[in-house]
């Protein structure tokens, strides 16, 4: 059967191909995708930044939602024709890490459209293990972003984040704004930091104290709204070496700073201040299967305000604009790809 | 009445003087010091570092024991004659820290022997909430180590360590020390970093795995002896940047670093593998009253060989010789003073 794929060719484009996909193996299911959005390693590796690791032939592309198109031998958690989406992680099973429950840090951890063929293509098989299956009316199109919304499970889900906290989100990209979003539906008193004008605006509209770090003083005026006590929990969430200071400043005692950030570099961190204070940092890397079922949860029950952060919806056919406008326009805040 | 009390009189000297002590004050008690050890912290005021705080003439020294002289007016709590230790944190009661029950790391904390006068003095005057009873049959000698072993206490417990874990220390000094006896203890597999080759020694004599960071690849020793795990527990001791380093390069997956020491400068700090491997940071600071409970508890079962870590007991009088020795001899491990 003929679909279409759209492979990352290198250099900041893409090649739309017309492609043969075989029926789905044993233990694999092969799915109609419906949408996918572009992620921020999505960008990177447009950027040319991961060139090492995807080559320059591959289908990227993971925060997707699609319909069961064919099943493979042996699969019987699935059936054709259900919703669902894809926790895109597949683990070794025998590594330290595997053999210790932490198989979403697999030491050899294979990431689904990044280390394989992902989803900007109009069918994707898949290890059958890695499927969530959806509540009937939930529309596919806000689907696509349970994905991100399940690192943004984890990462509140880790920081420990409950009712009545006081919650900094240091980066208001569409992970920093989930992130707000889950904390917020758990109660706590949400602030947001962040340097484009537009994505503050996005944030505000949201309902978020949503403050520029570099015009306004965020730790007094956290300290002013929490009479001196500071931030309960932390999301560095921006990779900035701005942001590694900010969390220890604005950080109460015992506060919790969740690191969601890939920091590219080692910044200078007050490691006085998490001695003095008794902070605790907790580094949180993708999701494990029960971030994916609250996620599934908050987007079926429509906590989640869809509308907002999905900017932009654009056929694969124009994939290259929408990656070229995303990488440089920095009034968009999700960009989903409709393949079918 | 007339005692003996040592003043530090800043540039790297102390003067022993006769002063009178008036009785405790409601609320308050005396106590009849035996032993007083010296601190890192106090090598630090001898050197000139904490002026600012400590100024030109104050008694400094917390690591103590002694027996009750005499109570104030409304104590009830402890009776003459008893032998006791000292808890050297008065705190505020009103800030936000105290509001939330963190009131060992209080906004407003007194640390006594640092911001009032301490313990280098015979007759040593505490609000009586400070104090801990000690049982019958603890040689006073073995309960001046009581103060240290309660912060290994705190940092073995906020890093909870469990039987069986792989354990290292960063940093074999005598909290390092401490930390690796109260971790072994608890059944943990400990491996001690140590760049001093005298304080290597008496970290082997104790039955540690002893490394000296240099010469040895401790990483990849580590990995070696866990099959590619690495580290469960990391604790931070050195206060050095290749400290900072060595820290996230050992750590296994969901490891928990606690920061024990404090850092003078920022180091860089590698944030990448916080996130890459669920790294968790824990700020560990002096100590609750649990701590100082296990602390007197593994000194009176024999459980810590406070043998090997006093190197040596002097009197006041030498009280100068004995800081001069231990700011540049590599040799001692903990000095105490005797002051009754």
């Amino acid at each position: 059967m003929s679909i279409s794929a759209a492979y990352y060719t290198g250099n900041r484009s893409f090649s739309v191909e017309a492609v043969e996909v075989a029926p789905p193996m044993a233990g694999q299911v092969q799915i109609d995708v419906a949408y996918c959005g572009i992620c921020g390693t999505d960008l990177h590796v447009y950027l040319g930044h991961m060139e090492a690791r995807i080559g320059n032939h591959r289908v990227i592309g993971h925060e997707m939602s699609g319909t069961i198109a064919a099943v493979g031998a042996g699969v019987d958690n699935v059936a054709v024709g259900q919703p669902v989406v894809v926790r895109p992680l597949d683990h070794c099973g025998h590594c330290p890490a595997c053999q210790r429950g932490h198989r979403h840090i697999c030491h050899a951890l294979k990431f689904l459209g990044l280390d394989t063929d992902g989803a900007f293509q109009q069918k994707w098989t898949v290890p059958a293990h890695t499927l969530h299956v959806l509540p009937h009316g939930v529309a596919l199109r806000d689907a696509a972003l349970i994905e991100p919304l399940a690192v943004a499970c984890h990462d509140v889900t880790l920081g420990r984040v409950v009712a009545g906290e006081d919650v900094l989100v240091i980066g208001g990209g569409p992970i920093g704004l989930l992130i707000a979003m889950v904390a917020g539906h758990r109660g706590a008193k949400v602030t947001i930091a962040e340097i484009n004008p537009h994505r503050l605006e996005i944030a505000k509209k949201l309902g978020f104290t949503s403050l520029h770090p570099t015009h306004t003083d965020i730790v007094g005026r956290i300290n002013e709204a929490t009479g001196g006590k500071g931030a309960d929990v932390i999301f560095e969430v921006s990779g900035s070496p701005s942001g590694a200071a900010l969390m220890t400043e604005v950080a109460a005692t015992r506060a919790r700073v969740v690191m969601v950030a890939i920091h590219a570099s080692k910044p200078p961190v007050d490691l006085f201040q998490f001695f003095w204070r008794e902070i605790e940092m907790i580094g949180a890397r993708v999701y494990e299967p029960a971030d994916y079922d609250q996620a599934i949860e908050l987007i079926a029950s429509g906590a989640i305000d869809t509308d907002t952060l999905i900017t932009s919806v654009k056929p694969l056919a124009d994939i290259s604009t929408a990656f070229k406008e995303l990488s440089s326009n920095p009034q968009a805040m999700k960009t989903l790809i409709a393949l079918n």
